[in-house]
């Protein structure tokens, strides 16, 4: 059953990747499977438009209720949105309410006792939706310079 | 044989992906297997650093001899590098020719007559190196606005 949860929260993340992709945005997922020691240091997703970096973990829930995040998963896209010069979201998505995909921005987390994360609905309410993301992004970031 | 030569060459793009990563630059892979259909839009690998966006189709070549690249392979990451904003590169290992990985900016490829792309030995020999990357990424690429 967690097998099948899974593979569904993989289907949706399919989809979110195939809608930013109609959006505009460039698009790369992690390899879904492989070593735990590169999943480490990987996020689930990367989103790119006009220069702008955009890092995802990608959660989805079945019930309206808070969502846990393991401290290690936050600090891993923190050091690779701290590496790419980019920003770091949870992407949340309650199934079955009608809220969309939202963005919770990593430093919005709240911070459970134990180190860990955590996210309310309410909080996902009141977090960027998809036309936030493509509303920032629609202008371009500059080029200083390249490689000559 | 090919399946050999195709996993050495996987080998041989993760210990790029490596070195990359320790040289500071955030790295993602693209899926190494799924369906066609998405392999058509991804590149094999998007490295990050400071804001800059650098989008790579990757190739290893055991014998000093050009490199042929099909059209639409390079149609794929130019359209991905727009979308990003960033700059699309094909990134070349002549294996145990000392030369290091090379990286060929895609408007400087060689066309062949029936539209397809080459890279010749003498190119790479001329084009960036992995240090060359560092250098051009090392400044900031700045920050217009962002999400409220």
């Amino acid at each position: 059953m967690a097998n099948t949860r899974r593979r569904k929260g993989f289907g949706r993340e399919r989809m979110l990747a195939r809608k930013l992709w109609e959006k505009g945005f460039a698009v790369l997922r992690a390899p879904a499977s492989g070593a735990k020691a590169r999943r480490l240091k990987y996020p689930d997703m990367v989103v790119l438009r006009n220069g702008h970096i955009i890092v995802l973990e990608i959660k989805t829930s079945e019930k309206q209720a808070p969502i846990y995040i393991p401290r290690q998963q936050v600090e891993k896209i923190r050091e690779f949105a701290r590496r790419a010069g980019g920003k770091a979201y949870i992407a949340v998505d309650y199934i079955g309410t009608g809220m969309g995909w939202r963005f919770i921005p990593i430093e919005e987390l709240a911070e459970t006792k134990r180190g860990n994360y955590r996210i309310d609905p309410d909080k996902a309410k009141n977090s960027p939706r998809i036309q936030d993301l493509i509303r920032a992004t629609d202008k371009a970031r500059p080029l200083d310079r390249w490689i000559q």
